[in-house]
């Protein structure tokens, strides 16, 4: 047998790599961490090679390649969406990922992203969030209370300052499992039975809810001044959660109009409709909330250069926890020029 | 720990369990087996979700992601092509590649894919001048000795009979390796000092050169009438191998045109110049060789079907040679809406 170089292997996290390496971290650090590269990576956007993600559509679903690069570090994620998987028991969204060097094209990190894409999407909203968010929030609405919601949570808790979280969700066995699951970590969780009452007091707004079709989670009445919508939940063509008219009565923020237009709460506007680019505000090019009584509305649907950051965060991690495996991934002949002679050797 | 259900896991096809498939079942029977998948896949081309690959260029190279579907199993093949690596002792092109289920969106399998896209390269070629080639040829030049060139060989001598290769390489070194590892599999075997050696007497003339550049490995009047052209080394933007007037002469049969046009021969042509895709002709709705004199020309840039025919024949042989691993990839908790109960558990 062949004995493979170095770079023949892969650093691979598995998803109990991942659980272990969020456990020994903890949840909020690496939330907190998360936003404060994602932020960094915002800062430096006009760097990156974007592309709107690369889709294939099926009656039931969406498999999606997210690709992106700094120059230096390439990533890309792979992720479906089947709304349709949680009446089997499968996840809705399962998701990997993987960095590579450009200089070389050699893959330099596999890593599950199904638990890490769930910890950037809330990481991304809370970042957002402290941007654009009223001073002082302590109060948040969570709508939707499935996979997504307690690192929504937790995130709000840990990058804002977020001391109290009132959910409600169509399915109160959600909302209870979100409130168990959140018990004892320092927030005061208010599980509510309308919507109306969840957003009662509430500065901020999230909803997360994942059926694949115009769902209209919150009505233009329910939203009064001064709030900040976290839209979280509408991610694909035909998906969205708010009605339109909140759109026209708000600030809209989002990361890649290219794709926002397509995916998120803004398919239902004119193409033209004025957006602002959140990586523009983190610049200073853009300005956030301008004043107390502004409706800002964060339209997330979720970009590649978020798993990026991501995956460079676990990529960090690597030497000092070692909760990964090597993956002997890249045929890495002796000889470049002779791949056939590494088959012949083996035998 | 949790214990992750069966779909959490991914087959995973190590370089190391890719040689030794290739071993237990021999190279010629799996690019033979190769051929016939690609073929089948041909004829139900108009099924397949087809679109050009998604790069990500820089100075020294590219990286590419190739996606496909047919409705039933999704697949994309990761790879990249940096002609600079072989001074560091890297390989030009690796790769790897990925079948999902389309119904969830759930993995399937992981596969090494840089000795795979050898095998496909060379049993693609090979389907294609089974189709095109003059009835009866027994002698192919092999212009390009590099890591694709025994495979090539082999492919032609399995699929459509050759018994003579006649190679040459710039480097002489690259000829002796190439010339060494056919040695005793049953071809006769010729080393020559120039091209025009090399394709004295050959029906079949292959070139698989590497060099990132617009480069004439052939020339006009080296390529008399009658011949099959399998040009497999011009496959990006600025790498072409043939003299513009050998495509002016030719029948040019390509697998893609929209994706051909950008990476093939033809990017020397107009827009607009007639090509006939390989597909057509072997579904019976185009005429691939109509006349002896004829020079017919397959301008092979490689596309994701063949990638996915390739990994549909790796999946199809993991029961029964047990040569894969099964990767903890997929994050699969018990209830789909509590993946933040699942790291709560791994505690």
């Amino acid at each position: 047998m062949n004995t493979p170089s170095h770079q023949a292997y892969v650093p691979f996290v598995s998803v109990d790599n991942m659980l272990k390496l969020v456990l020994h971290l903890g949840v909020e650090r690496v939330l907190a961490d998360l936003a404060a590269e994602i932020e960094a990576d915002f800062k430096r956007w006009p760097l990156f090679d974007k592309t709107p993600r690369v889709a294939s559509h099926s009656d039931v679903g969406v498999i999606e390649l997210m690709p992106t690069s700094d120059g230096e570090t390439y990533g890309f994620k792979y992720v479906n969406g089947h709304p349709s998987n949680m009446k089997q028991g499968l996840q809705t969204v399962t998701a990997f990922g993987l960095l590579a060097e450009v200089a070389t094209g050699y893959p330099v990190l596999l890593s599950e992203m199904t638990i890490l894409t769930a910890l950037r999407t809330a990481a991304t909203s809370a970042m957002a969030a402290k941007w654009l968010a009223p001073a002082g929030s302590t109060t948040m609405a969570l709508i939707g209370n499935g996979a997504q919601s307690e690192f929504q949570a937790l995130g709000f808790k840990a990058i804002c300052g977020i001391s109290e979280v009132r959910l409600y969700d169509i399915d109160p066995a959600a909302t209870a499992k979100c409130a168990a699951n959140l018990a004892g970590r320092g927030l005061k969780v208010v599980s509510c039975a309308t919507p109306e009452d969840a957003i009662l007091g509430a500065q901020i707004i999230t909803t997360v809810t994942a059926d694949k079709q115009y769902a209209t989670i919150l009505t233009d009445n329910m939203v009064g001044a001064g709030v900040h919508i976290n839209a979280v939940g509408g991610d694909c063509p035909g998906k969205t959660e708010l009605h339109k008219d909140i759109l026209l009565r708000s600030s809209i923020f989002v990361e890649y109009p290219e794709q926002t237009r397509i995916e998120g709460e803004i398919q239902q506007l004119a193409p033209d409709h004025p957006v602002i680019e959140l990586w523009q505000v983190i610049n200073g090019q853009a300005t956030g909330r301008s004043d107390a009584r502004e409706i800002t509305l964060f339209d997330s649907v979720g970009f590649a250069v978020e798993d990026f950051s991501a995956l460079r965060y676990v990529r960090s991690k690597l030497d000092e926890t070692g909760l990964f495996t090597q993956l002997d991934m890249i045929a890495d002949p002796d000889d470049p020029r002779d791949l056939f002679g590494m088959i012949l050797r083996a035998s």
